[in-house]
């Protein structure tokens, strides 16, 4: 690897991310004056409440072309909860009278401001994070730790790590991610100096990876990336990003290393299947698909994913002990919903092998020698003796295809996400064999990733 | 149970199996003659050789209708071992003019006289069993041991038990049967006392069972019935009985006691299936048949079933170790061979999954990787992020059917028998689906037992 050519692809990437100063000046524009008639409308209603930006438009994080300014309204803790977010949504309405409401912990206005994504959205004034009544009073703490410490250099090497993020699908702290949010990220080239810094190091974590800025961490983690927030001892920053994250992540950081490629900041953005292609695809890997088409139920994208990859696991657990071994599965999700499950075993035989107690064992293997042998139609065969010192019967296995399972009600025997549970109940689709390449016309794009898999 | 059915049983078997006094008179006139005719044989060579008649002949623990006489010729250990076998072979042909060469340890001679099938065997007279030069050296102690000690009272229920062990498939020291010898009947009836105190006793074993009627065991064994040897305490009797052996003794002592029906006491003889019938099990079954056919080693039957079963063994692990699932499978030996196995899995996908090291282990994952990586055509799939933190791929795989796997070279890998390997290599033919049906005609009684398995 060359120094040079590694700095040039930082610079190459900082011509698209870093904002123009016309991009800067308008969004400092636009975000004071949000700022300034919030004041107006929260002072109106509690004297002594204030109003701050937050988030990386405030800071200087963000890159180039984001829209988002997030303003917070801080009233003091001596009003109720009920009353916070009554003024709360008022001053939402004032401020932005196109918006609507949204509801994360508590309710909150977002709305479009003069070509902007704007939230607005009202906390508590605490002392200190550690103090929080609700997640979102500690932002505000968020925003002056970084504030206070990033300067032009980092600010500039943490939209270059973001971008890197992003290219590599590992940017989000969302639920379906499970990635890096922007504080993390923030904080990671905060700790490590810069973004060349982070990926250097990256490329030879060995996880667990424990970093705690302010050396204040109380409590230890199962997550393979610990960030303590320097704003709260007990909080993991990185608690939502899986393992396989972290391992993207750091092939990744050493393919970058090795080949300084600007298009490795570029989201890779496949071209979606047709049925047809993922037609070809399923007969040239020879597996046998089954998927479980059903309406997502009404909630929000991060209560949903949870539940489908519970679901899914579910899914695949129970046709794994059936014997049909999944070879791989994903769940997808966009205004339909579907549990897509490929597996090494199209179909079991009739009968199957249950082991019983060793003979030695008097009364439980007379138990099931005698249960097994007063059956009069075949099968079960047997009992016989096998296993060295067990009887053994072949009897009647309940499922010979993994459809058979999937339409049956033994499928609410698995565990599923609750709202997945009752939209399942509700109403579903088991689809077989090429039926399920129809699949592609909503899901062609998630599909042509799935069949062209990489880190 | 009722004392007096049981009672009425033994009576009942004991009809067909106590010898006739005409025919003990005939066996006795007989064996006198042909010990005297092998003493004047014998001495003529060595002046001190003897001649004792041993087995359960002598000693009146067979069972109505056998034939067999065992006739040792004892020389002193002072001449070597290729005299004795040349004096042994001489008098053998001397006594038994139609005899053939057999061999055991060494050379003896077996042959038809007046009408019973004679065993001519020579052997060292040695002071005790523990000083034994060849095998059968140990025979003529055992004889001596059990005559002292079995009264008529205990012959007759040697006679009963070794019926029994007829009755339920376990009699038979062979490594086919992998049974109980009549030694071993002999000393467990004189152990326990009689056959309907060794029944009780077997009904609530719990292996590992260890009796030793002479105090002097001096090791310890692993196998699941242990009885040392009267005349040799570091040898077990039973060593050669299998664990499925010993679990149906238990099974079939429960069931004679709780029902004495004479019947128990009768060898079953399955009707032989035709292939017609054999497809049909298969198809009811629904499980995959595969079967290897080959014309067997020429080596006597106690070499064949060993290697038959390393070799059986070995063939299903690898078709397991590929996903093809033995559900079922055994091995047929009768002028043909052939191992035959049911899968319940008849085809597995055109790819398999391959699991590299975690991503964090940089060097070993870096070379996983790019060996992956440069494969220029599909399959692999990958290398992708799974299993949380490690690389996957999915490579073509080798062999999709079973089927494919035994006709391939692949097939030698395995662990076979040295003389079935030798078989194999010479020619055999893979059977798939209804063509493993043919083998009922070599095998329709093995394969009517296959299908209706008994403990």
């Amino acid at each position: 690897m060359s120094e040079d050519a590694f700095e040039a692809t930082v610079a190459a990437v900082r011509e698209r991310v870093d904002p123009s100063s016309s991009e800067r000046e308008r969004l400092r524009a636009v975000a004071d004056e949000l700022v300034e008639r919030a004041e107006d409308a929260a002072t109106e209603r509690v004297a002594d409440a204030d109003v701050v930006q937050v988030g990386s438009t405030a800071r200087g994080t963000w890159t180039a072309g984001d829209r988002d300014i997030d303003v917070f309204v801080r009233f003091p803790t001596d009003i109720d909860r009920e009353t916070l977010e009554q003024y709360g949504l008022e001053v939402g309405r004032e401020v932005l009278p196109d918006g609507h409401e949204e509801y994360a912990e508590h309710p909150y206005v977002k709305g479009e401001y003069e070509g902007f994504d704007v939230d607005l959205v009202p906390c508590f004034r605490v002392d200190a994070a550690t103090g929080i009544r609700s997640a979102v009073d500690r932002t505000p703490f968020h925003n002056a730790y970084l504030r206070e410490r990033l300067d032009d250099e980092l600010a500039g090497d943490v939209r270059v790590a973001k971008a890197f993020c992003k290219g590599i699908g590992v940017y989000g702290s969302d639920l379906r991610t499970q990635g890096f949010s922007g504080y993390l990220v923030e904080l990671l080239v905060l700790e490590y100096g810069g973004f060349r810094e982070l990926v250097t190091a990256a490329a030879e974590w060995h996880p667990q990876v424990e970093r705690d800025p302010e050396s204040h961490g109380t409590r230890s983690f199962e997550d393979p990336l610990v960030v303590v927030d320097p704003t709260d001892p007990e909080r993991n920053v990185a608690a939502v990003v899986s393992p396989a994250n972290v391992a993207r992540l750091q092939h990744h950081a050493r393919a970058l290393l090795a080949d300084p490629d600007p298009e490795r900041f570029e989201p890779r953005e496949p071209d979606p299947l047709s049925p047809a292609e993922v037609r070809a695809q399923l007969a040239a890997r020879g597996t046998t698909p089954v998927a479980v088409r059903f309406d997502p139920p009404d909630v929000v994208a991060d209560q949903l994913w949870p539940q489908l990859r519970k679901s899914l696991d579910g899914v695949t657990d129970a046709l794994d002990r059936r014997g049909f071994d999944t070879f791989r599965a994903t769940a997808l999700a966009d205004g339909t919903a579907a549990l897509f499950v490929e597996l090494a075993v199209a179909e079991r035989p009739a009968v199957e092998r249950h082991d019983g107690p060793p003979v030695h064992v008097r009364e439980h293997a007379t138990g099931f020698y005698e249960k097994y042998a007063a059956m009069a139609e075949t099968p079960p065969y047997g009992p016989f003796v096998d296993g060295d010192d067990r009887y053994v019967v072949e009897r009647a296995r309940e499922f010979t295809t993994a459809a058979a399972f999937l339409r049956s009600d033994a499928l609410f025997d698995v565990a599923l996400g609750s709202g997945v549970e009752r939209a399942l109940a509700d109403d579903y689709e088991v689809l077989v064999g090429d039926e399920v390449a129809t699949l592609a016309t909503a899901f062609g794009t998630e599909l042509a990733a799935y069949f062209s898999p990489r880190p």
